[in-house]
């Protein structure tokens, strides 16, 4: 059979011709979510829906699961392969069968044009040491890992990490995004940062976006990606507020209050932050989610009722099953930082909410010490 | 005795010099209260406390109080002033024994040098031609009335209407203000809002502040009364989150997107206004407290409840004794702007609200329509 001209071989998904077929294969990009928990399996699931609709993609999806055996003796990724579920990590939910759980990550990764990173922050240094050499010079990689250190000399992006260690372009992807809710198809919304090219970050927004979720573009990966870890200092904050059982309008100057450090503060720190990005989801609606719900403010209003008599390492273990908040050691991180540099006087929300979390000050210090107003 | 000579006579409480004295008194600044509602009164006692503080002012402080005859027969003026307390709208609360509560208006402004308007928004025209004539030149206004009506021609300000109708100046203070929180002394911010003279709004923040109530001057009278109207809207939207059991995600992405249309539509209607208003306490702080509580935020809860099968108004009778939900009315007068100047394309939130109130559509459209995003 004379194979037939095709002027869009792209429109065409039963074309038999294997010549057109290979040459499309080669210019798709290819997509590897490294990370398999309950937040990757369900950015593996925005993605897998949108590879399938976009013909400049793959439809593949290779997701890099850190290997584990089930109660049942079958290995997470067989699981995830057969059923297409993360069963372990987001139960009931199909990722689309176009999701392929890989627990080899030289493998997962190899040919990936953009790689997607979303795995606990600790585990990333390592896993940027394993992949040096293995990934393409021209990958773009995008980091939904919240929760960077804040160092004495500066933060730690996780951004900057990826992008030194491999040496490639490394976006964020930030907002108000409880996974569970976005796995059920809930209304939510984020937020792309990159640094220069924005035809890049169009690419992320493509590849994320669906009816349900609406990502927006916007130039400051520090603004972006400091949101995602300072919000959490103000969770706790207003974890106290409740506590103490002082109404929502405390709370809402609580929150207010927050805000305006975690700006001020992304800004001493890195000048080209953008005030604007605090209007965005990974600003104030992220910041809104995670003082109304969140395991941050949970145990922190646990901490205020119990007048502070019980400490957070004990409350972490009741309530946490040994998981630790990031709250907690931001908040530690970011004194050290304001104490190091002289900023003390001008953060006073941050400031306290460290004091109270080591027992230093009473949960009550929250709204006296943070009326302390500073001109910043 | 002779008299002394006083190089300081305001530090002297207790000079016994009638000439001095009455010098002083030429000189001191006289606040009158117009209103005496719940807010009214916490205003007064917030007020009252400062007076007796700061020897720039009189210690007294008049209260202008609609007259009633209250159950007991006695006049709810004399009940003030017997009690020191507004028995029917901020019962259980001290007012500070130098408030004085007056039915006769024009007494009440008599030699007044400073006015705090804080009367519902429909008495105020009346109360305004009321007072032409009766008040000094240079008496300096303020204006504490949520709920401005925004007409076709652009918003009708209630401090654009004080200021031409007696020919002096209006400033504005907004903000995150439960009534019965502050009136317990409990943590908050507002925002006083100027138009050029900063040593006045500097006035207003002395006169307001107390240690549990922080207040922040901005020169942008129009943001932020607009914020403490259109945060009406915004929670009528929230509302319909809640009552679809959408969760905090969604929540705080229609919250954001709410917050954007505010700053947006402020803006389009006036250049002068400023992003940074917006993250005061009569911007995001207020939002908050009024999608988390709040009258609006509730009914429209139940309204979405019933899957919009029961009425606004029919809610309203049963839930507020007969009251009206500003934000339905405000979702009405923005929509007929938005309508008639071709902008309902750019507010998707807002004309979507205004349509589910009136039942053109149902309230599951609050996140379908919201989706949309038009580059601003």
């Amino acid at each position: 059979m004379a194979p037939e001209i095709q002027q869009d071989g792209e429109t065409l998904p039963q074309n038999n011709n294997t010549y057109t077929r290979d040459h499309e294969a080669l210019h798709k990009t290819k997509v590897t979510v490294v990370g398999s928990g309950n937040w990757g399996s369900v950015a593996a699931k925005l993605i897998a829906s949108n590879t399938l609709r976009l013909s400049s993609f793959h439809d593949e999806v290779r997701m890099w699961v850190f290997e584990e055996t089930l109660p049942s003796g079958e290995k997470l990724t067989d699981a995830i392969n057969r059923n297409n579920e993360n069963v372990k990590y987001l139960p009931g939910i199909k990722l689309g069968k176009n999701v392929v759980a890989d627990p080899d990550l030289d493998n997962a990764v190899n040919g990936a044009n953009m790689l997607v990173f979303v795995t606990p922050h600790q585990f990333m240094e390592g896993i940027c040491k394993r992949l040096v050499g293995k990934i393409k010079g021209d990958v773009e990689a995008i980091s939904l890992i919240k929760g960077m250190e804040v160092k004495m000399e500066g933060p730690c992006m996780i951004s900057t990490l990826i992008s030194e260690q491999l040496g490639i372009n490394c976006c964020v992807l930030m907002g108000a995004n409880i996974a569970n809710e976005i796995a059920l198809e809930k209304f939510s919304e984020a937020t792309v940062g990159y640094r220069e090219n924005r035809a890049i970050a169009e690419k992320w927004v493509h590849l994320f976006s669906t009816p349900y979720f609406i990502v927006t573009p916007v130039q400051d990966v520090e603004g972006v990606e400091l949101c995602g870890t300072l919000k959490n200092v103000v969770a706790i904050a207003a974890g106290f507020v409740d506590g103490l059982e002082m109404g929502n309008n405390t709370k809402a100057a609580i929150m207010r209050i927050g805000l305006r450090e975690m700006k001020a503060f992304s800004k001493m720190l890195f000048s080209s932050v953008k005030d604007s990005t605090f209007f965005e989801s990974c600003g104030v609606a992220d910041l809104i989610t995670t003082c109304l719900g969140g395991r941050n403010r949970k145990v922190a209003e646990a901490f205020a009722r119990s007048g502070g008599k019980r400490s957070f390492d004990e409350l972490e273990a009741e309530m946490l099953q040994g998981q630790k908040l990031q709250g907690v050691s931001t908040a530690k991180e970011v004194y050290e930082v304001l104490s190091h540099r002289g900023w003390l006087e001008f953060f006073p929300l941050f400031a306290t909410v460290h004091e109270i979390c080591i027992g230093s000050l009473p949960p009550s210090a929250i709204v006296e010490h943070s009326e302390r107003k500073p001109e910043l």
